[in-house]
């Protein structure tokens, strides 16, 4: 048999699997869209039928997260890796300093970038405790006193490390929640600017959540280019340049499938019982291995290895032909990366622990 | 009867109506593409069968436009108006000037933004001939020798504007094609940078093509963030972050698309009839008026005036009422536009004229 939506389980860590609800409402309406005899792509984005797409996203997603007033929901291009050049530039004001939290491989690609901008105290926050690789405790962390920001990235999607807590400064912190993001409740008021790539989470790829306080608007560089100038976007509604329209309204019927689901608590919930079963399963087995502490294991993004790698890729051709894709780990890493965001059911967590017993049972 | 895809001809400058096979290929593969159970948004840009997609696009460009093999082909996001900052930031190198040909709304937003990076010397293009709009011939135009490259738009949407010929200069000629791509002949190899927002001529917002001659990838400035960086993306494949797949996806449905019809020399072939049907029927009537000189009449935006503008409103309502929709000019410009972009069929401007007739017969 073909493979087909109801026997795939997709497990990419990004482009990654949106919710088959979502998918398929948008396939019915792809051409002919809420009876304009269009599509909701081939609309202006200045009509008032696409401003109420573009407003109702907005406000499912401040009700998801709970977003106080006093922040401004930015939806922009280029991705979080455009984030790390718009933090500094955004941000810096007349500091000349800022202090990035080293977890991993994406909070390190973030300081490459802020390093062009500015002088990068690094705060190395990976350890090994127990053999296992670790996160030290966010109250440990040292900002330095004159940094404009402290940036950190919650969830390392290759690394498959999460940081639960928060640094402790009375610095504008700065989080790139690209995988974080509506997986687990968070304090919006606690933070600067929360960025987010959607293509996890929220969306399909090419666009990107920033959601900015109040305060941090007028700090920008002269150099910052205009399209990524948080100011510009939020007097302009995020339409100072043509948004992707069609990614935002993807972005919005995901959020209302989320509300749907219960919110943001219920799904965390959900998460939680995701990740336990496959934890579960690889930490009571001596043929597959997870590297990381217990205590900053993502909840999203799930890499083991089998502890003989000559298997590596039997283990990823019988997997995709029983419909588990995607499993792959990134080539820094090696061995598999289950990526278990929002839109993987529980059934296909079940689906693959399964998979692995019998895998384990054939070769072991 | 509702209105339905059949009965709708959708005049939006953009996001602006996409051809209907690609359309109706996209949704039927939406949910599951290509046998892997999967939508083409829910795979790894990286995965072999993105990358063919990505491939495919790029040379299906590259042939149509014969484009040749010392230019680059770069898919990036933020629009035109991320260009508008990225040129300045990539050529000008040790040059502190840049010459802008300013002939309309569009070439004055990207003059705008270039004056935060340089001396922007501006050449005032328009003019007035026989009480119309018209553009001096660029055998006129001065290029400052000091001019690290000259800009300019040779299609502008809003007033209605193209620019057939190329300013005459050794300066890298920079064209910001958005709405002029794919809709007539061009010759890449006169150019140093042609760059175009994807909503127009090429599929859904969200994707920006720029073509890069290589000679002038080695001039960006330390202050350009990565993500816009020409150099960076033409080493990374347009895969430095990552990009906007489906949109990408769709654009190369464009390209087969308009491969199918025969390329771009037939397409402009039908092009210039769609532009003749509608100028012809506005020239002859007394009741409506196009304030361009036929020399510098845009191929893609015909803006027009109803003589009497307190029928616009009417106008408006009645086109609807027919299928014809998104008419409404510019707020800056006032009146009708009508965008005929490729993939606007024949019969769309036919039906519109027909609706223009039948107006004026009640009307006048």
């Amino acid at each position: 048999m073909e493979p087909n939506a109801d026997t795939v389980f997709n497990f990419s860590a990004g482009p990654a699997v949106l919710p088959k609800a979502v998918m398929q409402k948008a396939q019915a309406e792809f051409v002919e869209w809420h009876g304009l005899g269009t599509s909701v792509m081939e609309i202006s984005h200045r009509s008032k039928e696409f401003i109420e797409v573009a407003n109702q996203a907005e406000q499912d997603l401040r009700d998801l997260l709970n977003i106080p007033d006093n922040y401004k929901v930015l939806f922009c291009q280029g991705g979080a890796r455009a984030q790390f050049a718009a933090v500094p530039l955004n941000l810096l004001g007349a500091a000349k300093k800022a202090t990035y939290i080293d977890a991993g491989y994406w909070a390190e690609s973030a300081i490459e970038e802020a390093r062009r901008y500015c002088d990068v105290d690094i705060y190395e926050a990976k350890t090994e405790c127990d053999g296992l690789v670790a996160v030290k405790p966010a109250s440990e962390w040292q900002v330095n006193a004159e940094s404009a920001y402290v940036h950190f990235c919650p969830n390392e999607t290759i690394d498959g490390i999460e940081i639960n807590d928060l640094p402790v400064t009375d610095k504008p912190i700065v989080a790139d929640m690209s995988s974080t993001i509506l997986s687990r409740e968070i304090d919006v008021s606690k933070y600067g600017v929360i960025y987010a790539g959607a293509q996890k989470n929220v969306g399909p790829a090419g666009i990107c959540i920033a959601i900015v306080r109040d305060d941090l608007l007028d700090l920008a560089s002269d150099v910052l280019p205009s399209v990524l100038n948080y100011k510009i976007l939020a007097e302009k509604d995020s339409m100072f340049n043509t948004p992707p329209t069609f990614a935002w309204y993807l972005s919005g019927l995901v959020f209302q499938w989320l509300k749907a689901q219960g919110g943001v608590k219920v799904i965390e919930q959900v998460n939680r019982k995701k990740a336990a079963l496959l934890y579960d399963y690889i930490d009571q087995s001596s043929f597959y291995k997870n590297k990381v502490h217990p205590d900053n294991r993502s909840l999203m993004n799930v890499p083991f290895q089998l502890e003989n790698p000559d298997l590596d890729s039997t283990f990823l051709e019988e997997a995709a032909a029983q419909g588990l894709v995607a499993l792959k780990g990134h080539w820094a890493v090696g061995g598999m990366r289950a990526s278990i965001y929002n839109a993987m059911p529980l059934e296909g967590v079940q689906a693959l622990v399964n998979f692995m017993k019998t895998f384990e049972e054939k070769y072991a």
